[in-house]
């Protein structure tokens, strides 16, 4: 996907619009259907992808018209931006699109979800993903490392940058590496824990580098792991929860979500590894006490989640959530201080590390 | 408060404890009442702070004797914390609180919503903040500028850290500003913003530092702006949307919080100015029709607001109250792209700060 020239795939768009007019044909716009009934989990690939249902946009049908104007003006939008080599927001672009139509009372978007939504359709019409077209996601997220970057023409250390790290901007598609010292990333749901390895020099003394968010993963963020992985083949470890939520974050990140089943190119990452916190955990290094006894709605999430396709027939996964189950309990990766400050960095990661206690 | 060694405080107080206890007394902590009916406007400090109400908390006491330990064992934990100088998160804190008192089934603390508490009283019996104590809050927030600081070792230029800027850290306390070149410094809540600002090198231009969370205000982005304008003498302008939430972090900014108005001295920023999204906007730059139509629960926010002491007496805002009150309606920073995607940072901003628009 990184090969696209959005500007160019815009311009097929337009012209293939003013081909139909000048046709005499009904201005139509075809892509992949993006609903639940197209959304397949490919076995080949390991990922959530769109099956081979298409979907037709016209101008003259009274169900497609509003839809179409949309898609256009998102595209035009994105185009401008292009051409002024500028970056907008999502809530930047649906005010961008919010005008009314002349000589009417009628708003071309009302609400952001109609902008998005136009935009995820243009993602699948170009085939270029939205930080291509200059939108960026929200940002939120740190990173250390023996890394040298270049980015909007400075050269950053990301070893170097004291106990905050560099922030992980929203697009990371036009950063280069210029040098990486690393055998692996890990990558963190919680902020905390960063700061935790951050203090304790662990990227350094482990040669790896450590990434975090706060929460579910940004796009950011996603791409950054994946250019890290795929650009300089390091492995990724995810570090996260032992409760449905961090299985949930582990398994967008590694196999995609229902929603971007059309970015699973760009935004899945093939190797990642589950490091911890694991239900063998709890025995290895005495946690029990630690435990948060599971409400109804983790019990329903757990199952959800035992269900989806690609953790079905996994015997390592479904033994985990079997365990989860019995213990009726989660327990978060914070609890590792009860041993000791730097219990997680000098004892718990390291061990897990070089046994290769991971799961797949 | 900068002034104090927390370390010293921490062994006073174990000092007084054992003095009680060789003199045959009761061991108390005595330290300035924690609630709503010691919370008041200082008219002079123009903060909220604590009055002069105090509490006792007695070992040899059924009500008080699990509080008593709890405050002291996290008294130990932040000692053992300066003592090998490292930090650790609230969630780590109550981690390793959490154990059983020899001999019995009770844990020091069994949620976090008690060692948080215990915290609190702590600074107040030490005079030091949570970050002196060593004990970090949730941090999430980007800086760019013309700033170079020593942190953990490492020279870091504000300027040069492309598009990501830098990761401001949960805890700012050690940071050394080195040189800092900047007329004023604007803080705004929401990252997008930031980033089209950055984007612009609109601190460049203006000769700003640029500073956002998301969402409410950190503590460390607090202190950071506040270290920035004592340190430094630089005005700090507020950009939020026009809505009660915005209006309650700029108050927040400004006058404190019930909740920290024990830190009043070193959370609260005098010299804050709010630059807008004001009412007076909406006529200047016609955004009329950007307009969210305000909930039941928005109108009750803003009622509550305008009735805040420091609120009250204040005309201009007031004024901004009663417009925002007859519209009906709020208002995003973010409609402001629907003028063009530069029009924030060529137009909107420097317009106003030329003018001197500010509420205050």
């Amino acid at each position: 996907m990184k090969k696209q020239d959005p500007s160019k795939k815009l311009e097929e768009l337009g012209k293939k619009l003013v081909q139909d007019i000048d046709k005499g044909k009904n201005p139509t716009i075809e892509f992949s259907l993006r609903s639940l009934s197209n959304v397949i989990f490919d076995e080949k690939s390991k990922t959530l992808t769109l099956g081979d249902k298409t979907q037709q946009r016209s101008f003259f049908n009274v169900s497609h018209a509003k839809k179409f104007l949309q898609t256009l003006e998102i595209a035009k939008v994105s185009k401008i931006l292009l051409d002024v080599s500028k970056h907008a927001s999502l809530r930047d672009v649906f005010y961008m699109a919010k005008r009314t139509i002349p000589n009417s009372n009628i708003n071309i978007v009302d609400d952001q979800s109609e902008s998005d939504k136009a935009l995820e359709d243009l993602e699948l019409i170009t085939d270029c993903s939205r930080e291509q077209l200059n939108i960026n996601a929200n940002k939120m997220g740190s990173v250390a490392g023996n890394v040298v970057i270049e980015d909007a023409g400075d050269l950053i250390n990301w070893s170097k940058l004291g106990s905050g790290g560099w922030s992980i901007p929203s697009n990371v598609e036009n950063i280069e590496f210029k040098s990486v010292k690393a055998k692996y990333v890990i990558y963190m749901e919680k902020q905390a824990v960063w700061e935790r390895l951050h203090e304790d020099k662990f990227w350094e003394k482990q040669n790896c580098i450590i990434v975090t968010s706060q929460g579910q993963t940004t796009r950011g963020i996603r791409r950054l792991l994946q250019r890290l992985t795929e650009e300089h083949s390091l492995p990724i470890y995810v570090l996260a929860d032992f409760d449905p939520w961090g299985f949930y974050i582990y398994s967008v990140l590694k196999y995609g979500s229902i929603n971007l089943a059309h970015m699973s190119g760009t935004m899945t990452l093939q190797n990642a590894r589950f490091l911890g916190i694991t239900a063998d955990d709890v025995a290895n290094y005495d946690l029990k006490k630690h435990f948060i006894k599971f409400k109804d709605v983790d019990m329903t999430r757990l199952k959800q989640i035992a269900e989806y396709d690609w953790f079905k027939k996994n015997k390592a996964w479904q033994r985990q959530f079997k365990m989860m189950k019995d213990f009726g309990a989660k327990l978060e990766i914070q609890s590792l201080s009860s041993k000791g400050i730097t219990f997680i960095s000098e004892k718990y990661l390291p061990e897990k590390i070089k046994r290769g206690e991971f799961l797949e």
